[in-house]
């Protein structure tokens, strides 16, 4: 099968299967003690900072709640974009298992803006009122966007004058960076982020995240959170050895960079088809376009693709690491004859 | 390293590696809608039953924490060993994401037996007493023990005569089959359990257990509490070839009756050494012993094992899907000498 | 002090407290086995419908989120008015004692309409999503609104077609039955409703709310729930005392009559003055108004009230049991007097 | 009724409902802000200690689980005997409100020692293992014992030495202190506690109980806490003002010194009669015996009480504030005559 549906389709990439298979020789002590996880976090390290602090977990959602769950108490709330994945796609994970409430805001194209914010603090100090604590922003957006360098550190300068903490949930980081010509660290770290959910499985891995605490001291007991929330893998060296794969030789960038190339080409080649329209800005590895139902309906067999709103009929093509130039060619060619015995 | 500490210190099979590999082809539907997970899933009611539901998840204290919470409410409780993994090593995690209290008994050799539960019952019915719902046991035990067909007949049917189900934490599962000469449904569905958690990673798997509910239908709205408790694999597919791979040829089993075999000849072995003695009965793949402790801190250098209890030195030796008999050769020469220095 | 700040700011009517001295003779059974409450149920069962099932509670916090926290599990949610109290005055109770989700909607007049709500289950069913399970609306509203009973009507027409629950934050459920003319039972069994949050202190009970399930039988284990989180009152029948006061000879809705009437007179004496403006239908017992702030602030030491929203000025006025026509005309004396001397 | 059952069948002393009587007058600022709440603070604060910080509850199963909630994170645990209130009697309270895991220890009549806690915590610092972090124990006890004031401090100690706190369940903490001729303030702040729930419901309150912090400062967000589990009343005065007339004139003290002198009298008088057997030591105001079943059935219809251990027959007497002589002799008479027409 060739699909557009998510990122997720794609399988791990050769160099990470490469990298458990090497890791699995001999004994190891297990849950993180390893020479694997040490070089994990040195390299997290070197990317996000000396004092940054890496805690691999089993995916993305348990990224994100225990990453906001160790930066607040039970009521204090998470403003976060009412299209966040936290809000619509983890299930109430971030009530539950982080035990916060969400504030949500509209935003245009999935992008909060720092000027949203004060506005939500008119009853900071109230008994009676939830607490806002955190800004949790998706980078790359659900939507395909990326936030500008200037835009992340309005956001988090407001946060932080106002005495509240940034998250960045990073499921897709590496597609923003590259988006922006710029490192993991400069859209994180510098522009003064206090955690990011490092998402590595959509570019390559076969199944591992991070939490990410970029400022020293990491919140205290998290150790004590992560395995309490059954996230702590018994056999960490191979969790750590994905990691290693992904940052050593910049594969993450690499991939990432190939992805959002191939949403570029995506985008420029279905313009050409008539009743296609792209809906979204192309900025990362993401395309979002309407087209008549009927010309979905009838490649979406041959080349899977979700709905992204049932009422507008808009879909979503991602792009992934391994999605080739044949692999757009074809679905060029399926949507131009479709579109052709249409008429 | 080669090391007596854990099972989990052990590497992944590589028939489990190459059943990964294989499945790392093309494009595949993420999260469980893929020939894997059906492939899976059509071995376990293989095993469990034609009516057994079962969840992959990432980890043991998923599986288990995952099975209570579906079984019982937040005023319901677990009755448990208090050597269980479940109290003493999850970190509180049953109650934070179960959401259940435990009510812990004291055992011989970490077994419950059936006539201590229903002196538990006294306040079923009472709105100020927790009400008891589930008897949780592992099989084989924290203790290296298991238990009988009948021993576990005997508590299925106490339970089931007072309105209560049974969890079996099948971490070591396969040891305790093989230990017995029964199949896995012998001890689970045939004794009339009614949730197990599927261990695989210790006996050889990289990284996956599941959640395997013995009776239809299983608890409704599992498939949200799984995916709101970070449990739901993204890239799918590498789990359920794990599972695949581990039950296809029953290698879950010849693994399992390896690491006991192992752990029969280390008993054997070390009973020749002067001041070692064997603690508890072995019958899965552990071995607790009590020595000098100058003779423990000699080989522990080469050769790491966990102290199990610091008031009585008693230590515990695991064995695993890759010990072999070197392993075991080099550990008594290794201790043989040194109870010989010590003279 | 007299004041219009919240009705909160009202003692327990006479009534109220002679009923709890009399309840203060001998020995009763704790913990509700006492005839104050048997008698409290009946008068319940009276109003709402003979399969109605009350539970006391302490506070309308309580009420909320048990009746929530009964009708959901952890992957559920709750639509409700952005203006609630429920997501604004509850300091996240909802998330963290019911453990559900709420999904927010901005509405007129802090009402909630029927076609708000199909709109939202698009993802019904789908295991990475939350799922919607009841609609929560309040009558009166925060806004002292009132829904009407078609409205209310079609509200639960909509919820029951798409299998969801309708609860209803009552705690001035009486202020809304006497401005519509209606009885409790019509605005709440009557249309369909399943879940009521019977709110009495507001309306002169010294400190008693009710959980009352409208159909039969109550959900399981919510003796359980209500003990669990700390609101089954030991001395019962001080709270069924208050139950009987309120409900026996009417003195609920009596006490509600008169509340609402004193609003009604307020927002009529107040268009007189200049510079002040009535914003919202005065239905119930508030009145929300805009006037210059330095009129507020002249007379607002010596009759207390809050501004409702900082940004426009926008201020309410709560009148209740024990809001006289006195009060009323001196509170009307002193903003004329302020209003022309700031001339 | 005249009853034995439980000191909370007893009503509410005059005094209390005078002051609530009195307190009913005009309006006053709701949750907190009104003059009763300022007295009752002083008033606890003299008690207590300058550097006390009290937050009035609804009942002693909140002021148990916010004390406990307020001092540990979810993979902290609590220490506590186990047949304490708080694992026993309390629908699983601590695990869902506090979110707490409770580590319960055998204890010889209710009293936890000082050297049982050491062996705890062997895993301090094992991010496998539940950290200990709170000892909480009850005084006077849930078996009619009193903690000495050496036992108490010992107690203290070893928490403080090992970085643990001590809160004290004082639900009938009064009892205690008229026992052992001390102020309230020398068997908690003087001893080291670090929180204590202070119970005045079952002295001769109508309901009322607080949670009290003995050192400065509180913990962060506790007033948040308290509102989000739905603790914070709103007419708060009533709850402040049966504070106030408890302690003001030691109204509280005095209630318990006459309970706990009922209870001797009780206990001196049942030895006369053959077959009743006084089994825990009398130091409060509760009586444990053992007596033949069928003289407790003939006495029970007119003189209710409880079976406390069906196993045993063993049966509690409590006295209250209002228990008189006469109630005594009438229950004494009734035992003799029933012991004798058994002949």
């Amino acid at each position: 099968m060739r699909a557009f549906a998510s990122d997720n389709y794609a399988g791990a990439h050769p160099e990470v299967l490469a990298a458990i298979a090497e890791a699995n020789a001999d004994h190891a002590v297990s849950y993180g003690a390893d020479p694997w996880t040490a070089k994990a976090t040195d390299l997290i390290r070197d990317r996000f900072g000396a004092q940054a602090s890496p805690w691999l977990v089993f995916n993305g959602t348990a990224a994100n709640v225990l990453s906001l769950g160790a930066l607040t108490r039970s009521w204090e709330c998470v403003v976060t974009p009412d299209t966040s994945h936290l809000h619509v796609d983890e299930a109430a994970a971030p009530e539950r298992m982080a035990g916060v409430k969400l504030l949500t805001l509209a935003t245009p194209e999935g992008k909060l803006s720092a000027a949203q914010i004060e506005p939500l603090l008119a009853r900071q100090g109230d008994e009676h009122a939830p607490q806002v604590r955190v800004v949790s922003i998706a980078n790359s957006t659900e939507l395909g966007t990326v936030y500008a360098i200037d835009e992340l550190r309005a956001i988090a300068d407001v946060a932080h004058a106002n005495g509240l903490l940034l998250h960045v949930d990073g499921s897709r980081l590496a597609n923003a960076a590259v988006a922006l010509g710029a490192s993991l660290g400069d859209i994180t770290t510098a522009i003064g982020a206090d955690a990011v959910s490092l998402g590595l499985t959509k570019s390559g891995a076969l199944g591992v995240e991070a939490v990410v605490f970029l400022n020293d001291p990491a919140p205290a007991g998290f150790a004590w959170l992560r395995k309490q929330h059954a996230q702590l893998a018994s056999k960490m060296r191979f969790l750590s050895a994905q990691v290693v794969a992904m940052l050593e030789d910049d594969l993450y960038l690499r991939a990432a960079a190939h992805a959002n190339g191939m949403a570029t080409l995506l985008a420029q080649s279905v313009t050409a088809i008539p009743g296609i329209t792209i809906t979204r800005p192309v900025q990362a590895n993401a395309v979002f376009a309407t087209l008549p139902p009927s010309l979905a309906d009838a490649v979406r067999p041959d080349f899977p693709f979700y709905t992204w709103d049932e009422a507008t009929g808009e879909v979503r093509w991602m792009c992934s690491w391994d999605t080739t130039e044949q692999d757009i060619s074809a679905f060029i060619t399926a949507l131009q004859s479709a579109a052709a015995s249409a008429v």
